[in-house]
């Protein structure tokens, strides 16, 4: 009946891993089908598995090579790991962008940081209204998130309707942006779906999520009973977050500063978009300094603890002087994303130790998530009633506890990671195909695979240090070793002199015995020196760096 | 009144981090005080900020420096954090090690692995007998905790009674060792208290700890209602825990197998110290094999995510025969430390991959902590009433909280962090002095600071890898480049040669220019060299990698 049509889903990343959102759906004859792109978003890089890594982003390689069959890339909303890469990747990707007003300015601004130029980023319409993109129907349906005109997906193909639930929560009473309205998802279901692929961040929670308007009273109560300077951080793009700071500080009393590039990089967008009417005021940052600390309030960035964050800037001592002291408190308003703890707590260390009171979000009612919770993602189920619900959005352990989840409620459900292709036309939809992808690493101006072996050489480095050995030739051939230099090598003696001496004379004498070399004199020099610097190291280290040999050579 | 002598308390370890725990008690005129050392634990290095090294130990320099003052080392239990560093600190404190049955045990396999004697380790008995130590006499009070005659010190001086709990809970069933007693740790407290040194790793738990004896039960429950093969995992040393387990595994109707090293380490000296008479029976790995998964159980090392671990192995496929497989569970019995989440998500992700149902122990009935949680913590404070609460063992975010704690109910309460010397001697007890202290690393068979330039390269290198230039002279003293080389620095062109090439032409000219050198030529060299690969560098691959010379010289 599909006449050897296939409707295909490919998570290329996302899934397996918080961040780098993309997703691929594509119909037509296998082999051939006609393809769009949901996100395109970074990823975060952990300092022990990606060391040196500014951010990840998706491995397009396999849909480059299927340009011809690409129809158009449709953003779901404006957070960094859904959009962030769409700047990187559009040059290799050049099909036309589909995103609604706020995230199209975003994405534009993801253009520009390149140096490019936006225009192929198409402002559309919500739901009801759909956009052609080949066989596909594609409608952004509204749905309440932590940014502005976050939105679902409803996508039409030949063999019914799929629901792309995007990132999402069920919150009726947000501050900022569209309320959660089952109604209109129920609508927007209406006809049977066949596939539900639906957000999995936080299946783990056991409690219904909370509205973003719940979250101002208490902050302001916390402002209330601290004596000193308040500083809060969330995330930049938590528009609604920091609307309901800046309330809670108004509230309070307090004069309300922002601190930080990022914040004020955001709020000029829903400034221009128009979601800032109702802001409440800021006073620039000129001005926060003669407001007396009890009076004021700083919202500032670095809620994942990052390196040169405002927060982190103030945990070490001073920002554009400012500085907390004991008696002053600091609220950290958002979730510690998996892998950030360390610096995270670091910098509430830092903070507790100059006496400052620190408050954080976990089970607290100073934060509400931007994602629908267990009980939230059973009635997103229910809303939809599909046939078959796709978990994304999540490390393998959550798209496993979703697809359980939705099993053990009746509901037909499917483990797809990133890399795997499902078929979900057939009546028992199911995973058909690998595709060998994953992220790559821009690493300053390169670009690398995350298992680049770059990657794992720096890693090696910084577990074992690195000894780099010169190496010359006599007349006749033989080679010596001329110099050696050690780097992340602890050696008793301080200067090091002694190892380097000693590796220098059992590298040549090593040489000498070999006699002159001719074919292969590289491998086998390199051979020769590794092992000399392994057996030397282990006896004066007790480990084995990591060997660099440098073949001179005149002129 | 003190006729010019002074109490004070100084961590070495312990406090402003978890792990490395070290703490010094002295009485004397300032400068002369008598010292006594309480535990002397490892602490556990994150690949970040110590990539590489293998443990850290506390610095005991500052003790070595005072060696003629120091009377003796008191171990509270047998935790790797606690007695883990004995064996490589001893030889530079070699004064008399005191601790219970157990933990004596434990401390001379320490002495043991390091081909040392360990005759200092003296086993003593409980409260309510006392050990002299100069100016102090010590007695080791049992308290709950997950280990076997765990203790906590009751220390008296010249001006009072010090309590310092060691790790401990309120668990008045525990399955293994003493049971909370509340009215032993009152009548120990009996006359005035001058300080309780205090536990805080659980003062963020708001609720009352559980006992270990409801832990069987649950886990019993879950392997019930699993079809597959049954696997957990956790602490090696929790001896209590590996009893729950193996009773849970038994109850369940299974044959239970312990599989790792570490764990049998554990039981045989609990074995052998008589703490394994009703242990349940377990059945050796090689009968394990032949049978049935549904009625196997595995009780496996790797509750932190340790690379090698038995838990890693098996996430990655087989250990020893032994694999995981769609239907089989693996549950986490053990809280994650700080800074492990990395690791060990990074194996519940894979068992969840292949299908495996994986159980944490955050908020789970399957574990219940070692530690005193906010209640307790209240309650232990209420059974001593001491003059002062002094929090530790814990992040400075924990002591703080714990000392806002013991202030907001009544106490007087005071922040040490690691390196501050406290009297408490005096009516207001406070921070007189700060010693320059910190942990060690230990790397291969060398020690080294943390802040170590050895570490820090490691860091540079892991961030922006590493070129190496050999650097030759003509015969009028003019140097030039023979020789470069790259690691952990990604290149366009594969086989980076052109990067190569480039680097050995720049460097040489610049070189030239600069002519003949003679004195200091070590230095310019050094600065030419780096500037030249950080220019072109930053051209070619948008970092500055690390800069080695090397000198090069005929023999």
């Amino acid at each position: 009946m599909n006449s050897g049509n296939r409707l295909i889903y490919l998570p290329l990343g996302g899934c397996g891993m918080f961040g780098a959102n993309m997703y691929v759906y594509g119909w037509g004859g296998e082999g051939s089908e006609r393809l769009i792109v949901v996100d395109c978003g970074i990823g975060f890089p952990d300092a022990e598995s990606a060391p040196g890594v500014d951010v990840l982003i998706p491995d397009s390689a396999w849909l480059a090579d299927r340009l011809d069959r690409l129809e158009a890339i449709f953003i779901t909303h404006a957070h960094e790991d859904h959009v962030g890469a769409i700047g990187h990747l559009h040059p290799e990707l050049p099909v036309p962008v589909f995103a609604r007003r706020f995230t199209a300015a975003v994405a534009r601004t993801k253009f520009d940081q390149l140096g490019c130029k936006g225009s192929a980023v198409h402002e559309v319409n919500p739901w009801p209204e759909f956009i052609e993109a080949g066989p596909f129907r594609v409608a952004f349906l509204p749905v309440a998130h932590s940014i502005p005109e976050a939105a679902a997906l409803v996508i039409d193909t030949p063999v019914g309707r799929i629901v792309h639930s995007g990132d999402l929560n069920l919150d009726r009473t947000p501050v900022l942006g569209e309320a959660h309205d089952p109604e209109r998802i129920r609508q927007a279901a209406g006809r049977e779906v066949v596939a539900l692929v639906c957000d999995s961040t936080n299946v783990f929670n056991p409690q219904a999520g909370r509205s973003e308007a719940t979250v101002a009273g208490p902050v302001a109560g916390l402002i209330d009973r601290s004596t000193g300077m308040f500083a809060a951080t969330t995330f930049a793009s938590n528009v609604g977050r920091l609307k309901s700071l800046a309330t809670a500080g108004i509230q309070a009393g307090r004069s309300v500063a922002v601190v930080g590039r990022s914040m004020h990089r955001i709020l000029g967008i829903a400034r221009d978009t128009g979601f800032l009417e109702d802001f409440p005021e800021i006073v620039p940052l000129e001005e926060a300094r003669y407001i007396p600390r009890n009076k004021l309030m700083l919202i500032v960035t670095g809620s994942q603890g990052e390196r040169r964050s405002v927060s982190s800037q103030l945990s070490w001592g001073n920002y554009r002087g400012f500085d907390l002291e004991p008696g002053d408190s600091f609220l950290f308003s958002a979730r510690t994303i998996p892998g950030n703890e360390k610096s995270v707590n670091a910098i509430k260390n830092r903070l507790s130790a100059r006496g400052v009171a620190v408050h954080s979000a976990e089970g607290s009612p100073y934060h509400a998530s931007g994602h629908a919770c267990r009980p939230d993602i059973e009635e997103i189920h229910e809303l939809v009633q599909p046939e078959i619900v796709i978990p994304m959005h999540g490390e393998n352990q959550h798209l496993r506890e979703h697809a359980n989840l939705a099993r053990d409620r009746g509901f037909k459900s499917l483990f797809v990671s990133s890399g795997m292709v499902a078929d979900i036309s057939s009546a028992d939809p199911r995973v058909v195909d690998h595709v060998d992808t994953g992220v790559l690493c821009l690493d300053g101006s390169t670009r690398i695979g995350r298992r680049n072996e770059v990657i794992r050489d720096r890693r090696k480095m910084a577990e074992s240090g690195v000894i780099a050995a010169a190496i010359e030739f006599d007349l006749d051939g033989t080679a010596w070793c001329s110099g050696v230099s050690l780097k992340g090598v602890p050696s008793r003696d301080r200067s090091s002199g002694s190892l380097t001496e000693t590796l220098r004379k059992r590298i040549s004498s090593t040489l000498a015995e070999r006699g002159p070399l001719d074919e292969e004199q590289d491998e086998v020099i390199e051979r020769i020196v590794t092992r000399v610097v392994h057996s030397t190291a282990s006896r004066s280290v007790g480990k084995k760096p990591e060997v660099m040999v440098l073949l001179t050579s005149d002129e």
